[in-house]
């Protein structure tokens, strides 16, 4: 028997789901991705539009779950699903559920591995917790941190995710929401942070703010000479940013070394908490190489205690960008495994 | 046989020994505490006066440990010692090592624990950390922490240590040496540090950052009323500030309310990684009660994310001020044998 895990990624826009084996190749992915419901569609978050939303949402994954393991069965036969990961926001891992989630329609604390289970009685493994995290148990299993017992993975996307690798397993804290580095604090007072509050890193490093960073600078400098300068705000990205910084543009130079400075501060700070083996960087920007690299290193060595400094390894994350938050939540299944030692 | 363990707390002007039962009882104390070496009987860093430091030492603590079985096994031969749990400044607890200690006269690499060994070679456990992360053992065995997974421990003191369990052990990290909160930046570009950084933690909220607290604000405010104005600044403790705050001394009061501000935001932040079921603050300030606990819960909520909020409970240690080294360096010894299912 093949053994192979679902992986679920539930996103802000869609949902991915895979099928992945013990090695981390993925033998099926759902094309094109299901939308994910969104805050629009109950825009006064009554509960009874999110639980009809709630409910048509997981009888679709449930029936593109089956047909997943359909399509495979019919390549082989000897195929043995060990269990469904799911990567999703504000999840849970202690209790599968998925609570208050500020992006999605769904109203209170959402009992969302139930609702999979009901779907699927004789499954064994039904794993949830955020895609950080599942990032870092993917990066853990099937990674560069295969050897490592303490790391950190950090996602750079639209936000800033944290997954925190402890002793071998993640740590997922008294309440199961642990590892939101990027809500961690590195200017009192600074910019406005999505969930509300100020300063926070994942205004500054994250890709979104790096976008807000070429802003910031062009309206310091009054840059008109900048290939920067000619691209709107809502179409900037880390990509762009890395192009100009290639052409020696000096605002996308800049917007690189200040990334690298905020988040090795940061990174500094995470360190003297939990003194890893490795930080591992995941997403867009992490594309620019040492353009992130030199300076966020340079930062965190310069910001680290004498007795922790040039111990600490930066690197990009082994996980690909399109397939990672399947990988990761498939990994998930093959983490519970590994703790029960099958 | 009444099981017993050896705990020995190095401070930096002097080093504690006592016997400690399974239920975390002092069976016996050395009175007075032998002095540690000091630094500036070495102030050169010779590698042969360290040497030559560091020998008399451990002879003399071999001899200490000795003595106190010796009188232990006169009131009670029924006694059984199951190890040697040191707390020590830079300690490394996967070694056995004290590494470049900057207050200590003992230069480089010190394999400590193997020192020890050599005296009692027929000693099973021979552990070793730093004097925070042994108090967070201590609390975990014997004090407020005996029924958490999650916490942090947190020391008050000349300077701030941090201890952190996760998933009921404390964590190391990669090199022995995690844990270190007190290093982690409040302020970019404040206060100097005493490791020569600058902004830390610990140069704000610890004892001494109180202090500092309380001559910026005399010098902000040009206040000659404040009681504390009388006081120089070698003589000016946490105890003297308190008392001051409790006759209504505005200084006294507002150093309270900054530190509970610092300490907040820097608990926010090792709450976004961590999520622990509560922190323990332990030490001098502590004595103050609400005037140290208020500020800081509320500092501490107000710079958590929304699914952190009134989570977290702000415990004061349960471990005494005078015996908690001895009590945690013991706890060492049981924590291992736990692990070992003993």
């Amino acid at each position: 028997m093949r053994q192979v895990a679902i992986g679920i990624d539930i996103g802000g826009t869609n949902t991915a789901i895979g099928v992945v084996d013990r090695e981390g190749n993925i033998l099926y992915e759902k094309q094109p991705q299901i939308p994910t419901p969104q805050k629009k569609d109950n825009p006064q978050g009554s509960e009874k539009i999110s639980e009809e939303l709630l409910s048509d949402f997981v009888a679709l994954l449930a029936e593109e779950i089956r047909s997943a393991i359909e399509v495979l069965d019919k390549i082989n036969p000897a195929i043995e699903v060990m269990g469904i990961g799911i990567g999703a926001p504000n999840a849970n891992y202690y209790t599968g559920t998925i609570e208050y989630a500020p992006n999605l329609p769904f109203v209170g604390v959402i009992p969302f591995a139930k609702m999979i289970q009901d779907k699927f009685p004789e499954m064994k493994h039904i794993k949830l917790t955020n895609d950080a995290n599942a990032a870092a148990i993917g990066e853990l299993i099937f990674g560069g941190g295969k050897s490592m017992k303490n790391f950190v993975m950090i996602t750079l996307g639209t936000g800033l995710g944290s997954g925190i690798i402890v002793n071998g397993d993640l740590v997922y804290g008294a309440d199961g929401f642990a590892g939101e580095c990027g809500h961690t604090t590195i200017e009192y007072g600074g910019r406005t942070c999505g969930c509300g509050g100020t300063g926070h890193l994942e205004a500054y490093c994250s890709a979104t703010g790096m976008k807000r960073t070429v802003y910031e600078l062009l309206a310091k400098y009054n840059n008109s000479e900048s290939e920067l300068a000619d691209i709107p705000f809502n179409q900037m990205n880390s990509k762009l940013v890395f192009e100009a910084a290639e052409k020696g543009d000096k605002i996308a130079k800049e917007v690189f070394e200040l990334t690298g400075n905020w988040l090795g501060r940061a990174l500094a700070d995470t360190v003297h908490h939990l003194s890893p083996e490795a930080i591992f960087l995941f997403g867009g920007p992490v594309a620019a190489g040492e353009y992130i690299f030199k300076p966020t290193k340079e930062s965190m060595e310069k910001n680290l205690l004498p007795i922790f400094r040039n111990k600490v390894k930066i690197l990009p994350s082994s996980l690909k960008l399109g397939s990672a938050a399947i990988v990761g939540a498939s990994a998930l299944v093959w983490k519970e495994l590994e703790k029960q030692g099958r």
